[in-house]
């Protein structure tokens, strides 16, 4: 009996960690003794390192860009044999985190390289199938922590597709001639416009439910109702309805915009796109900005970019991302701006920052705080900031603003607790100032310390860039999260754009959670400490919570109210189990349900 | 190794259920013997064979109610040994269901049988402990769905008090003389106001994070940051400070209203109380009706009511619930409808619905689906509503009315899917029709049928009660709600009051889902058979996410974003697992934790 004892271990481990490698057994009762592993990560293909969200069209494996004047054209023709893990085939225009990589790129490259493209026609390069959805091998292999880190990737995509609509100008118009089922169907749900091909076999379904025992993980749910603004009865039958709806009754039930016979389907997406381009404020023949490679070294300890380093220290499992002020004081026009490209200063701090975010959060998952330092010139940011809002109206200003508004977005919904530490020699102004707002701490010293180099003491400054540019995913402002009960710290804090706050001015006005002289700065290390011996999970579920105090919008119900539920499902044996659907799917067999109501 | 394989599968079984009945064993590598039970749930207390929900204040054995005059003193004083479930002691004032069914009885029976009170204060009656909150050793001895199910009723019950506060002139004074750790903060937090005593002991805390690896569950969170409008630094600090907050800085973080010394308390607690009952408008001088025990048969295959039954069919995973309509007219005047008492038809049927809901909710987990069917005059519930219309102004009426508005609430949020049969015979109308607005789905039938006996052809008929009376969680209709997509069809339905809608009529207006006739009507057992085998946690998430579509208030946020993190953060290893927090608390052994962060 004593011998057994570690092999029940490799169990209890296994059933913790609800494993996914699971393969069929050849006899019922063994089918655990193939599910041995713990909730590990399937091997990258290609025996990748590391996952990397640097990509460029000339690379891409799955998706196609053609520009074609203020028409883009965007079709999805996945290579089965692409997927970013090891394990299973893309078929069918399934999709994975790699194939979403590159979604996520052409986007942005859009917004930048093609800032006279006014519609993204949205298609499919396969006959019969639109899009699949996410990979379901796939999914049935992932860790949890995969399936929740790529489930908010793809709903930032997707999220990216409806800002780019609304505030860049740029719309989107989703063709859909064969099946667009789950995730696929998402996809369409992104877009500002949907056709459906009335060819009596072109459908749009969302059958993670009957079919796998999930939620619609991508905003389905949450389109459906708030934005499609589908009855919740109809909703009801379509999510149950694993084959999906088609022609007029999707059209009816406003699953789709138009259903129109392939004879006429040219003819309605021609003039559907020029509807859409014409209400789109982009201009008209300009040319865009390259969006160089990122330069960046990769080492254990960190990654260096040029502007942004990150620390890792594996022991106290925390990341230190330093950001770098301007050297420079804003170019003196506009020409200026646009030859700098990419190199220009908030433009490459953005982007870097951003790379950065996503690599802690697929390739560090074992770090508990995120510390943001910064180093530099705080009149030079804000200089800066003041040039951005110069020119305001110009396209290329506007889209370095919204890259700014997305990465801080990105940050706040990090399952990591950010801390903020204002130094001497720092410089959180205006657009920087953000991140000691989005901090679930901010610590800040007072004086110039006792062992530093003749820096000027820690500085903090305001600008009009944090009274409105960045709100968050629920619509408000860092600051007016921050101030929910105290409108008037608001107004007063207004009154202080530009003035630089030292330490004691700053907590008093409630702008850092504490300042502390350099005695009690120690208390910091404490703090970490402590925060690293926490349980991850209720971290992650606390800060959720903290964060986003006040109203909701439609895309913080996706990563609140849905998301939450899809990462309990997640952790559901009905779902996850041995006998789950996901496990289950393919095989054969049915799933086998605990039937209690939760 | 063919012996091991069963051994195994209790192992398989017990992982996946988390189950709770965790002792530590002898050897380290031999606990996992003694966590041999699935997820179980304990044994009730007294032999009990189902939890009920109705008392009365002569059995109270933890909360004393008194009244004088326009205050009511709740005191919470705990019976150690009378909790709900064997295997715990109550220690510390904290607190089971048993004692959350007190509290809300205790409450139901303040709105109705004590109209002329206008303030409540809670205290404890205990020495130095307020309350001590949920108790652990339930909490870590629970199956899931019973500490979900429990978090859901215990915030209806917080979220009454505020209903109260709101909508019935009736306001909550929470007195603090001792520590208020966790739900016991929680339930503060309900209160319109709350006083600590500042006598360098007293403290307030929302220890679960650090303690337990768990989240504050009962609406702490979300009230801190929305309703207390705390700080989200500040309230981050304080959610990961065990040992609480005390004093001034408790005030100057907006965590309580008054720190007052012990010296001053009672002067400070009268004047407070004065204050609060001057902005009620609760009627003086009168006297309440008395809310009589339900009547109720249980039997293995249903309950009995005299206006509600419920019949199980186990088998099908079903319940259905029948309503009675009235049997004679409204009465003539407001003073017969208080002789009536709780007698009187629409609040009898309210409190014999709430605990028909109530016990599905508990002791029938594996229901399905619910099914509501009606029987009765359409014409006569529609003249009770005119009559509770009429006498809008009467506090009975008012109270009569916000109870139905928390019973329509309590059945939104309750985890089974809800069907609701407009059949020949049937009475939906007016407030009862709302039980066809709540429902996921809502079948018709068209005609007589061909097998009923003279009854009336199905109508369903609104009235003023379904534009407004009944809001929701997140503060809209259910027909608003319903309507989102066409807010004409909303309008035309408005000016419809009173009409009576034939099947195919109902679904035209969009009112039902499926107007079907006698030949397809047993698409509708199909249809709930294909319900019974899907997954229930999945149909869980999705009802969750397609019954709220639209806005969200604080109230909507406690069981959307916070219940949902709580809900997956309840499975997961870290809280519950074998060596997580839950488990180890109280063993001197410090949880183990899995350190990513998902």
């Amino acid at each position: 009996m004593a011998g057994l004892v570690p092999a029940i271990h490799v169990f209890l481990l296994l059933c913790y960690g609800l494993s996914k490698s699971w393969m069929p057994g050849t006899r019922p009762g063994m089918t655990w003794i193939v599910c041995a592993m713990a909730d590990a990560e399937p091997k990258l293909a290609n025996g990748a390192g590391r996952i990397v969200f640097q990509t460029d069209p000339a690379r891409y494996r799955h998706w196609k860009l053609a520009v074609d004047g203020d028409v883009a054209t965007l079709t999805l023709d996945v290579d089965e044999k692409g997927g970013l893990f090891e394990g299973y085939e893309l078929k069918l225009n399934s999709y994975d985190l790699g194939v979403d990589i590159e979604l996520a790129d052409a986007l942005q490259r859009l917004r930048f390289e093609h800032p006279a493209v006014r519609v993204i026609v949205l298609r499919s390069g396969k006959p019969r199938v639109f899009c699949a959805g996410a990979n379901i091998r796939m999914l049935a292999g992932a860790s949890h922590a995969h399936k929740v880190n790529f489930c908010k990737f793809t709903n930032e995509t997707r999220n990216a597709i409806e800002d780019a609509s609304e505030f860049s100008g740029l719309r989107t118009l989703c063709v859909i001639n064969g099946t667009a089922a789950g995730g696929g169907y998402e996809l369409a749900l992104a877009a500002d416009r949907i056709i459906l091909a009335d060819d009596g076999s072109s459908t749009v379904s969302l059958p993670e439910l009957p079919l796998l025992a999930v939620l619609p993980g991508t905003g389905g749910l949450t389109r459906v109702t708030d934005k499609r603004k589908v009855r919740r009865d109809h909703a009801d039958a379509f999510c149950t309805t694993e084959e999906g709806i088609k022609g007029k009754r999707a059209v009816d039930w406003r699953l789709v915009d138009d259903a129109v016979p392939n004879s006429k389907l040219d003819a309605v997406v021609g003039e559907r796109l020029r509807e859409l381009a014409e209400r789109s404020d982009r201009p008209r023949d300009v040319k865009g900005i390259a969006l160089k490679p990122l330069d960046r070294q990769v080492a254990p300890t960190g990654i260096d970019y040029w502007l942004v380093s990150v620390e890792l220290a594996e022991a106290q499992r925390l990341a230190t991302i330093m950001l770098r002020g301007p050297e420079a004081p804003p170019p003196a026009s506009i020409e200026t701006m646009i030859e700098e490209g990419s190199d220009f200063w908030p433009l490459r701090l953005a982007r870097e920052l951003d790379d950065a975010i996503l690599d802690l959060r697929f390739n560090a998952l074992d770090t508990a705080v995120i510390v943001f330092k910064s180093i530099g010139d705080a009149e030079a940011a804000l200089a800066y900031d003041a040039f951005l809002d110069a020119h305001a109206d110009h396209w290329l200003a506007r889209e370095i603003r919204l890259l700014w508004k997305r990465v801080l977005k990105r940050i706040d919904l990090t399952s990591r607790t950010l801390v903020t530490l204002v130094e001497p020699g720092s410089c959180f102004a205006g657009t920087l100032a953000e991140l000691v707002f989005a901090a679930d701490r901010a610590y800040m010293l007072i004086g110039e310390g006792d062992d530093r180099d003749n820096r000027p003491a820690a500085a903090l400054a305001l600008g009009a860039a944090n009274f409105g540019r960045y709100p968050m995913v629920n619509g408000i402002t860092r600051l007016q999260s921050r101030f929910l009960g105290d409108p008037e710290a608001l107004i007063a804090a207004r009154e202080r754009i530009g003035e630089m706050f030292g330490a004691e001015d700053a907590e008093a006005a409630g702008l850092v959670t504490f300042a502390l002289d350099d005695i009690d700065w120690d208390e910091i290390r404490v703090f970490l400490e402590e925060r690293a011996s926490f349980s991850p999970d209720a971290l992650t579920g606390m800060e959720a919570n903290l964060r986003f105090g006040g109203p909701e919008t439609m895309e913080s119900k996706i990563f609140a109210r849905l998301s939450a539920w899809q990462n309990w499902i997640f952790q559901r044996p009905n779902a996850v189990g041995a006998d789950g659907a996901l496990r289950r799917y393919g095989t054969g067999q049915k799933p086998v349900f605990d039937t209690k109501r939760v």
